[in-house]
């Protein structure tokens, strides 16, 4: 099963719906949960050192949701590339090499803990472009629903 | 002024919504296009070379939006990789270099003809993954947005 874990509630109703969207087309191939835990306040008032801790705190709460036995693919602008068709691979060669689950973990509006670095199994640069955390979840349901496709042998949009 | 130059009708309602949401707040600080032209039909039977006739007619749709003086950035999965900080530079110095129009062209689900390759004045790799076009559109007016705020000193989200 597919588990996407992020930091805070997405505001804006438009992608909510968009996201449910992706998720109920990933359904037909495999379980998907969205699993939500709460945000920080980070304000922009806060000094590096407030900040850190923000990152800290949101990090050890991303954490808590990853089971022992999970592959954890972190999203991070300081990770490495995967094109859809690698990505397709790259899940198909998880679930035969054993692992259950794969977690999709997406950090805060200010990145991801070092905790969260070393607990993953891969680290993922989506696009060397910023995206709001929130947009991102979006995107990575779309590149697992086209992963599906790939794998199904079906057409998917470009 | 901004111009987005796109192929198709966008079919989602949420993804519309999401759009205009992010037209909406680029308008403080610039006048923004969206100019649509119609798409050609292309189904999975399609031969190659009917898909290549497909891309072509497209491509001539999307270069008749263009104008003589107007700095073409071509979104294109062959092009070059820009940051959100570069691409708030780029757009700070099209400005200031004389240009008043940028255009952000997208292509089709085939992806781009070779004489919009030629007209453009810069290639841009968003991804190495494949998004939808339609949804390349959000991403491309969040990206807009966001250098916006990055040239005028304000926070933005990540």
């Amino acid at each position: 099963m597919i588990r996407i874990i992020a930091c805070g509630k997405v505001k804006d109703a438009w992608l909510r719906k968009g996201i449910e969207e992706y998720a109920t087309r990933i359904r037909p191939y495999d379980k998907i949960e969205i699993a939500e835990v709460p945000d920080e306040k980070a304000p922009d008032s806060n000094s590096a050192a407030e900040n850190e801790q923000v990152k800290l705190i949101e990090g050890e709460r991303l954490l808590k949701k990853i089971n022992d036995g999970d592959y954890v693919i972190l999203l991070d602008l300081a990770g490495k590339e995967c094109d859809s068709i690698a990505l397709s691979e790259r899940i198909s060669s998880i679930y035969t090499y054993g692992k259950s689950r794969i977690d999709f973990v997406i950090g805060g509006s200010l990145g991801v803990s070092e905790a969260l670095i070393r607990r993953s199994d891969f680290r993922w640069k989506l696009s060397s472009n910023t995206f709001p955390h929130q947009l991102c979840r979006l995107l990575v349901l779309e590149q697992i629903y086209r992963s599906f496709r790939i794998l199904h042998h079906e057409p998917y949009h470009k």
